[in-house]
């Protein structure tokens, strides 16, 4: 499970960082992305990235400005010649009429199957792996943060117990594993709940949409593995930053410490600053928290297991 | 006055080709820029270029569909924050609807006066230096074609005749190249009218959208001094490019040929050719009509004055 940046910049892009979009690529077989939000030039960035739209699965929207929404009329007709699998959209109210009213003026017809849900507050959606929530965050207009959790997954069976005890793989395995109490051949009970390990929690990685520091945000990022706030300017600017709805990166930092979240990745960095101011937001951001680092396009950043540390 | 490519490629981007948008730059101290389509991305692709969106005044709208309009809203915004100069999109019916409800949805709010104006075949608009007329073409989807032509400019004065008449500089050189007729102080009287050579036709450039080939186009290009016109397909695909309301790069020649258009270049190239097939292309209209020329994206195509060849 990993994060894949598409565009880090915010408001227009430049030649350094396109509008907002990344890709969150999960784990396991089926080797899904789900991206979030998707400013003009995501599907290029795309095209510049092993990412393939085919594996695309859902996409998620933080709020409908258009540096986080226009790529996304190119982005699904495109696809449309990859792949005929299904995609969601999820996002605030007014994300169906503008998809719908894009692709209806361009006649665009997609071969695959598409739902646009249209979320509140709270659970958005969940299968075996996943579950995602959101929670409104504090930008004007209506604007999203999501949190997405692996869903706990049982505990380990300790193979190497039950060598010792004299049994041999087989179908109880499976039985013991799912916490059953049996009888051996020779008489012998065990019980499944003495051989299995305590469930493992499911990692958790919190992706806000564009916000003011809120306690909304705060609870989407709660002892989350990875949190990704947006850090539109530097501390010099922070009057800037809340007359229009956004952060600092000293602010973002201030939220990942009070939320106790493991890790912080600022993105949705403003375009007024170059190169060369960078390491200052990034200075600002590491005195209050760390580990954090600034998002590139085309940065990946891993999300470890818990207790194992990021590469 | 030259034909500034953003991008050349048809349907989806490629890492070679972006999709539809190209600049006419005008000539003159205004250094006014026209924009023909506007797909995904093709503001990146002025910020990839020496054109400023600041000098765009009007924007020409081929067809709807999304690789040719796709661009058109963040282009609309991001030009926002540079100028409050004027701007007018001319397009297909449809065009006003896409462009209001893309701005409404993202709440965006531009710093400038826009006019967009749905138009029909015939006259687009005029002014003193320049006409734009426009024809439909065969593409099954309402789709124009343009053909900008500069106004007519009056005969140059031929002030070395003057000179050895012994007639001095002064506001009598007005009056004469107006065709006036002027009684010298000595007592000569002068024509203007045998004075100024005859009026200069202006250049006339034929910007076309997806076509098959149709007499639509031959109008719209005849005689012209430059004439873009897609080349979608090669001859092998001579029925895909039949089927989909495109040309082929021959057929393009041919119709170059017909109109005695002075040059031509092609442009919309399938991403289905790569850079190794596009030399073939070339070739089958070569066959046909030349000069032709293969656009690139970012290659600058100029439009020399008649009589004069190209650099
Ligand atoms: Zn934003
Ligand atoms: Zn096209």
């Amino acid at each position: 499970m990993d994060v894949y940046f598409l565009g880090t910049g915010a408001g227009v892009p430049s030649p350094r960082r396109n509008v907002s979009a990344l890709a969150l690529r999960l784990d396991g077989p089926r080797g899904g992305i789900w991206l979030f939000d998707c400013g003009e030039g995501t599907q290029h960035q795309v095209l510049a990235s092993p990412l393939k739209l085919s594996r695309l699965e859902k996409v998620f929207i933080t709020h409908l400005h258009g540096d986080h929404i226009f790529g996304l009329p190119g982005l699904l007709a495109t696809r449309s010649s990859q792949t005929d699998a299904p995609l969601t959209l999820y996002g605030p109210p007014g994300l169906c009429a503008f998809v719908r009213d894009a692709l209806a003026a361009s006649g665009t017809w997609l071969a695959y199957p598409m739902e646009v849900m249209e979320i509140k507050e709270g659970m958005v959606c969940q299968d075996a792996s996943y579950r995602v929530e959101a929670a409104r965050l504090d930008h004007g207009v209506p604007c999203f943060g999501y949190r997405i959790t692996e869903q706990e997954r049982p505990g380990r069976l300790r193979v190497e117990d039950l060598a010792r005890l004299g049994v041999p793989p087989g179908p109880v395995y499976g039985r013991l594993k799912r916490g059953e109490r049996i009888e051996l051949p020779d008489g012998r009970t065990l019980d499944g709940r003495d051989l299995v390990d305590p469930p493992r929690p499911g990692r958790a990685v919190a992706v806000l949409g564009d916000t003011r520091p809120c306690t909304a945000s705060m609870d989407l990022a709660r002892g989350a593995d990875l949190l990704v706030h947006e850090a539109t300017f530097a501390d010099a600017h922070a009057d800037l930053a809340h007359r229009y709805g956004h952060s600092t990166a000293r602010q973002a930092a201030l939220i990942a410490r009070a939320a106790g979240a493991m890790n912080l990745v600022l993105t949705h960095i403003s375009p007024r600053y170059d190169a060369e101011d960078e390491p200052r937001l990034l200075a600002e951001a590491a005195a209050v928290f760390c580990p954090v680092s600034l998002a590139l396009d085309h940065s990946v950043h891993d999300v470890p297991e818990q207790g194992v540390p990021a590469a």
